[in-house]
Order: C-alpha cells, then structure tokens, then sequence
C-alpha cells in the first residue's frame, strides 16, 4: 500500500474489508458445521448470506466508480478466523463449544463495526455519499448480527452449557 | 486448550484477552512515535497507562481466586498489531497515517470489546460477581477509548488530512 491521500486510503480499507468478508464466507460453514445448537447453526448461515450481499454491495459500490480494490490480505481476519478454528479443534463438539463460537464470531462481527465505522468517516469526508449509503446497511447487519449473537449467547447457549 | 466446562473457558479466554493486553502495551507506544498530532499521540499514551491498569486488574481477578492463567498467544492481536505495523511502514507520517493509526486502534478497541463482553457473560453464568464488576470496569474503559478515537477522527484528525 502507498497511501499517500484519504482516497488511497479509503481504497485500500476497502480492499482489505472486501479480502476480509471473502476468507468470513469460507469459515462461516465451518462454523455452522461445528454448533451444536440448531439456532446457533442457522444463525451462521443466515450471517453467510448477508456476507455474501454485503460483498455484493462492495462489488456495486467500486462499479463505476473509477475505484480498482487492491488485492491484499487482511492479516487481522486472518487470526480470527484461525482463532475460530483453534477452537473447533480443541473443544469437544457440544455446548462449551457452541458458546465458545459465539465468542469467536463476535469478535469477527466486533471487528467489521470498526472496519465499516472507519470507512463510512472516510467515505462522509470524500464526500461519496452512495459509498456512505451502502456501507451504513452493512454496517447495521453487523451490529444486528452481534446483538442476535449476544442474545443467543445470554438465553439459550448458556443456559445448556451450565447444564452440560 | 482442552475446554470441557464454561470454567475453563473462562479461563482460557481470560488467558487469551491477558496475553493480548501484553502484545498491546508494546504495539501502543510504536504507534504513539509514528503519530503526527500530538492529541492522537497523547491518546494512545493515555491508552497505554490503561492498558496497564487493565492487566493488573486481572491479576486482581485471579489472585486467591484459584484461577491460574494459562500461556498462550492470542493470534487474532497478534494480526491485529500486524495491520498497524504495515501501516507504519506503508504510510509515510503524517495526517493520512494518523487516520489509518486511528482506524488500526479501533479495530483493536472492538476485539477486546467483544472478548470482555464474551468474557463477562461467561463470568455472569458461573456467578463471578467480582470477575464481572472488574471485567465491566475494563469494558467502559475500552469503550470509552473507541469513543474517543472516533471523535479524533472526524474532528481533529480527519480534518487535517483533508487539507494536507
């Protein structure tokens, strides 16, 4: 990356939030492979079909734009995802483990809020206000999920695990 | 890992948030030197006494409890202070790396946002009234700080990149 402007910027967060949601598309079935509870697995995979419209959204944001996304890795989604997966590996599958995906996925969730927060403020300065628009509804699906997940956490996972 | 009751992933993932705040305190004085505006450096400094705080604050929690902390290495902080590093070494300084500095911050403002909020639901369940006072005490913290950031973005820093 040679950011030299708030555009090249925006650009390359945008890249890599884009290289973030597609490696969350590949560990979201693991995911939902991995739950115990049936809520909790379709809950993955309602989040995998919001995912893949939010990518969808990034494809119609840069569509005639003039913006071209870098290819780059997002090293952070990166330690998530394979946080997510240490777990998978090492707790049995049940509902330690269902609580502990939830664990994993909100973090996942808590790092797009922060991901999308800084590209809406960058995006309201450049002033490319279809950019906001677009980015403020993948912005409220994030939050949404992360308060389902927070839910679901709280009420029914918990509740079974203690009773494990 | 071998987490079997929500005991022991409590205790794992007190472990993993202990090591993060660890990685933390030497990722946020690099960031304090590669900042440009003096408020921003101040802020990761005043972040970084915090950060400090919050590590003694669990080894409050663990003290007489008969926790004992495991060793690991929390990878999702380990890329998360990795996206900083590359921007330091991809922006030059100045007011776009200051907004890139502040965006990298956040990110890792919401992953120990989640992973408090993970970690005191777990405490809630087993009824550690004490854990969950001081895990709240560290939560309003790091909210705080991601407030803060956002409002350094768009007013101060933001601003100065725009003209720069």
């Amino acid at each position: 990356m040679t950011a030299k402007t708030v555009k090249d910027l925006f650009v390359h967060s945008l890249s890599d939030i884009y290289n973030a949601e597609k490696q969350l598309t590949k560990a979201l079935p693991r995911l939902a492979r991995a739950a115990t509870s049936e809520e909790l697995s379709a809950a993955f995979m309602t989040h995998l079909d919001e995912t893949q419209g939010q990518i969808e959204r990034i494809d119609q944001l840069v569509e005639g734009s003039g913006i071209r996304l870098k290819r780059v890795k997002c090293v952070a989604m990166e330690g998530l995802v394979e946080e997510g997966r240490e777990q998978i590996d090492e707790i049995e599958q049940g509902p330690v483990l269902d609580v502990a995906l939830i664990a994993a996925a909100q973090k996942v969730e808590h790092y797009e809020i922060a991901a999308y927060g800084s590209l809406i403020a960058l995006a309201k300065q450049l002033g490319e206000t279809h950019a906001v628009t677009l980015l403020s509804q993948t912005l409220r699906e994030e939050k949404a999920t992360d308060e389902k997940l927070s839910l679901l956490a709280e009420q029914k996972v918990a509740a079974e695990a203690l009773g494990s």
